[in-house]
């Protein structure tokens, strides 16, 4: 933390506009938009650029120099320019000793280059004091002042004086530095705004695939099956009535698919006697995706709950029931009630909806915000506890509802069996094995393993 | 960073208490109130005051001495006393000097003074190290120690020691320091706490008034011309009915609003072929408040989406739905299904659902901690196509649902035409404008200008 | 902030690596796992250990010596080992002084010792440096990497440049660290991961007592009566229909409870004349928990709202609405429509779907990323007036939709009211005092004392 003077007089300036000079390097679109910005909040702005002739493009209150004067002019110095023309700064290295260079390149694919373009730049100038920032920020947005999106910026060096300075400056640009520590986090940092939902491709792909086949197959059986043989024109089935059965077995099937990975892991535990040697690769990349499948899990779970709810308002049940209670006036006579089918019907929707119930409520607790205010232990209790009662609610709920048809013939059109059917595989899997594992002479040499304990300890 | 004599004491205490002493000048409620909280957590509190008689009111276990000699006692004094006040301080500036002053007062409207409070304090007493802090904080949540709103306290500083010092006493209180950077903060933050939903305003009494005319315009049709014309007397159509019909239109509208300032941004700058003017002041402030238009207009259709699924539970709905299937009965014959009713029904219902559940998605994503979680890119995709998705889809099932009157005479009561067909006309336009705007002739210069290419860029 | 070189060496390295090396004392499951995360981070680590011979469970890449050797080289010591154990640290005290001893232990129950076991080592080492920091990571998340739940680390410490050494590594394991301060939050910071929801357990055990107690009245009431006087098995009502009578009654009576304690200390002030007194503990208590019990009464809400919505698909709804038409069409006639049967039906539903929007509306600011952006005076608007114009909201739907029974003799069965009249006792009994406390004339004295005025300030 060694203090040249120029740091000093930016620290604590006695100027009437108080906020030190800011350099800006290059003059391209990035470091326009942040010369703009930075006016605005009141810094004084110099450029460097090749031609100092003054640009229509670049903000009226910037001055533009020579880079060597324009870096003489500030204490921090923002590198606007491309990794690929960083070793022109080789020979101002003299006059950028102890400065602050900001470095805010993005790259255009994920890990383009060996090192991370703010450790290249640190290597290229090692007097200099470089930290890595505004990589996350869009230009457009800067611009339009329009920043509804994250408005943290990551910031990450090695001189914390000179982060410092720079965390200052995007406070005062209205946006909410976040330190990642030293200049180590850059590749990460730069790495950043590339992604696209990397986490959620295979849950949903995976989700994709299936709501597809799961489509066509009710396809085949309720509309085309029925026209066939039935000569019934169903096809408005495609609009409610196929995803209405699509949606609950995604939801079932996903939410199973959570909890099989750690029943795969607890068997593989047990297997080898130990806890320290890495789980195969494809486990390791489905653990890591559990929270998202849960969430797609839950997003059909609540299309399935509005698919249902809104049946009554359908021209279609109005009409089927309409039909009914028509044959009975005209048959003369009430059908007393049923308390069998009531029952079953009764306790089919209460367990969907508390199974729901849990289901939203391990929703809300995955918010970032929330999660942060849980510990280690509450979170455990919430999502295996809490998570594992939903899925034995839910195929419940489907146990009920499907019950009494699945020795009925009239249930296998085409000798297939109906999608409910298929969903309940994978949770009656997951419920049989999880019931089994927590048997205390499986529990307890499992607990052992996951404290560090050995079957083997001379396993080389 | 220069050290005395007395922050080193502050920091590494070996006193058995172990907090370093605070003292607090002025013996306001404010004052009384965080005097009461560091006693609790552990601090020797002594207050500096013109009548150093102990009064009843401050905590029994402060001492209350005189300003300068309370003054001497601490290494931090917190400055309980108004702005206009302040200079009485002057006098005291060579015993005040190093010390850390916090300034926590508050103004009594925004932008009260040119500079803000804590920056007067620092130009009164140059050798004093000013922090701002607390200010945001209410005496009254401090005393009854119900803080279940906001722990966050905004600090700001020049010296970053000081503002450390400071930001240990918040965290001992139990609150969330937040460094807002340098003392030029201060002014934000002191206008912070004034503030009541300044962004909601005008999206609350755009809708507020919107909603008001649906409300009339539909009353007119619904109520009082039935009742005028048909002799019914509909007036319970106040309660849900006309409700279930402005929520919707209302969503839609805003929905629609949401996008339309994007389009004409969009067309101002192929206009002027430059990125690099100022929209128009109008502009730019819509642009700022779509978020909060978004979520009224989510607002709006989940009351919608509720409105609807009551729509069986209701009296009327059941009297009318019983009247059909009584009068089918004494007819003696049963209605056949028309398979292009429940096309129609079932295609809007899922069209509603799905856009529904995308609204949902959108309004997710925009809660603080998840816009947080993505960068932007992601974010970009979220708002941008997947909200244009949805605002698609309600419109389609507006379309739809509303599609067979368009034509008939009889839904133009006092050839007025019915307030869906209102709320179409703005998410048309939106529609068929980006439409437009996403044509490669047209794409492609919009793209290069936001890029920063200039058409004429020697526009002075 | 004095510079050992050891700390200038790991803040600039120059070695291939990059990363300074970390020293970890004990070779327990903790130290293991953590050791195991470095190493994948990049850290040359160096085990501290009694027996240096190298054991299988050590990670292959660290080298193990004795502590003392293993303690010289490295800046920074993880002290894996049990509190127990810390005294045999003393005879090191030389090797350690200067270093950074970061302390990760937890304890088994709360406050178990007098001090911290960050604070003991501290005391036992006061040449050292101590931080406090991964006590609430677990073991076998470390190691799984599966950091689905919080990714916070507390840190806390008093020397400020070994914090930030600390809170590097915790960036560089992918960690986010949070700075509580110095080490007298260490006490905080280790009971942290024992806890178990503990402002939860009151909410809930009251609300599980009270939903038995209404769920076995309903039973009485509506099943076991209904068996013995009216011959008719309705045991399914248990699935739903009681359900949905407990729920709402449940969330009506819990969302008063959360603003009686409110009126409670407003009485208590306006009697005692001043604000500067404590509250009776069990209100101090009540009044911290409020958050949580407005979040069950939200729960039991939704599930009314869910509970309600279902019922047209209920085969008991469906053969009760089929019978009464079957019979219209029996006796030849059709029932007009009862205009107020429509409006006390229309209006106690749309009277319930406004209630449940400000109380969701409520629900939604309470997530702490929301409430972290609202200010102290936002935070006040929407939980008090928008709270109690929810709770109003609530109680006029509950007394419009059973206002018809309170004088029928039939609903008294065993002369016992039915439990929507007993749910409306409490938030009756709120509304009532509340709107006396906002009369004028006792509005006055109560802001006057919040505001810090004293009725008798000679009180001693």
């Amino acid at each position: 933390m060694n203090k040249n003077s120029s740091n000093i007089m930016a620290l604590a300036p006695n100027t009437p506009n108080k906020r030190e000079t800011v350099c800006i390097f290059g003059t391209g679109d990035f470091g326009r938009a942040l010369g703009h910005q930075m006016i605005q909040s009141g810094y004084p702005v110099v450029y460097g650029s090749r031609s100092t002739q003054i640009s229509n493009l670049i903000p009226k209150d910037a001055e533009v120099l020579s880079h060597a004067e324009a870096a003489q002019k500030a204490a921090i110095i923002i590198i606007a320019i491309q990794r690929q023309h960083y070793n022109f700064l080789t020979p101002l290295a003299e006059i950028l000793r102890g400065k602050v260079l900001v470095d805010i390149s993005n790259n255009l694919k994920l890990n383009q280059y060996p090192e991370s373009n703010a450790e290249y730049l640190a290597q290229l100038l090692p007097g200099s004091r470089v930290v890595k920032a505004f990589n996350t920020v869009s230009a457009w947005a800067l611009q339009s002042g329009t920043l509804d999106a994250s408005r943290q910026v990551f910031v990450c060096g090695d001189d914390v004086e000179a982060k410092q300075m720079v965390m200052n400056i995007v406070r005062a640009l209205g946006l909410t530095p976040l330190d990642k520590g030293t200049l180590l986090a850059a590749q990460e940092i730069e790495n950043f705004p590339l992604q696209l939902f990397p986490m959620w491709k295979f849950p949903i792909f995976l989700s994709l695939g299936l709501t597809t086949f799961f489509f066509l197959y009710c396809l085949a059986l309720d509309v085309i099956y029925t026209y066939i043989y039935e000569k019934n024109n169903f096809s408005f089935f495609i609009a409610i009535t196929i995803p209405n059965r699509v949606c609950p077995v995604m939801a079932l099937i996903l939410l199973a698919l959570v909890y099989l990975p750690g029943i795969f892991a607890a068997i593989i535990q047990l297997y080898r006697g130990t806890k320290y040697r890495r789980f195969p690769d494809w486990l390791d990349k489905w653990m890591l995706c559990r929270k998202q499948l849960g969430l797609i899990a839950l997003a059909f779970a609540s299309l399935h709950v509005v698919f249902t709810l809104v049946a009554p308002l359908r021209a279609f049940v109005r009409w089927r029931i309409g039909k009914g209670i028509v044959s009975q006036a005209l048959n003369n006579k009430t059908e007393p009630l049923d308390s069998t089918t009531a029952w079953i019907s009764d306790s089919y929707l209460a367990l969907g909806i508390l199974g729901f119930f849990l289901f939203v409520l391990l929703g809300i607790t995955s918010l970032p915000s929330v999660s942060n205010n849980v510990n280690w232990r509450e979170f455990r209790f919430v999502q295996s506890k809490l998570g594992y009662l939903s899925l034995i609610l839910c195929t419940a709920h489907t146990l009920v509802y499907g019950g009494k048809w699945f020795l009925s013939p009239s249930a296998y059109r085409w000798y297939l069996p109906n999608i409910y059917m298929l969903s309940l595989v994978v949770p009656c899997a997951v419920l049989v094995v999880k019931f089994v594992l927590i048997f205390p002479c499986v529990d307890k040499p499992l607990t052992q393993i996951r404290q560090g304990w050995e079957r083997n300890p001379k396993y080389s």
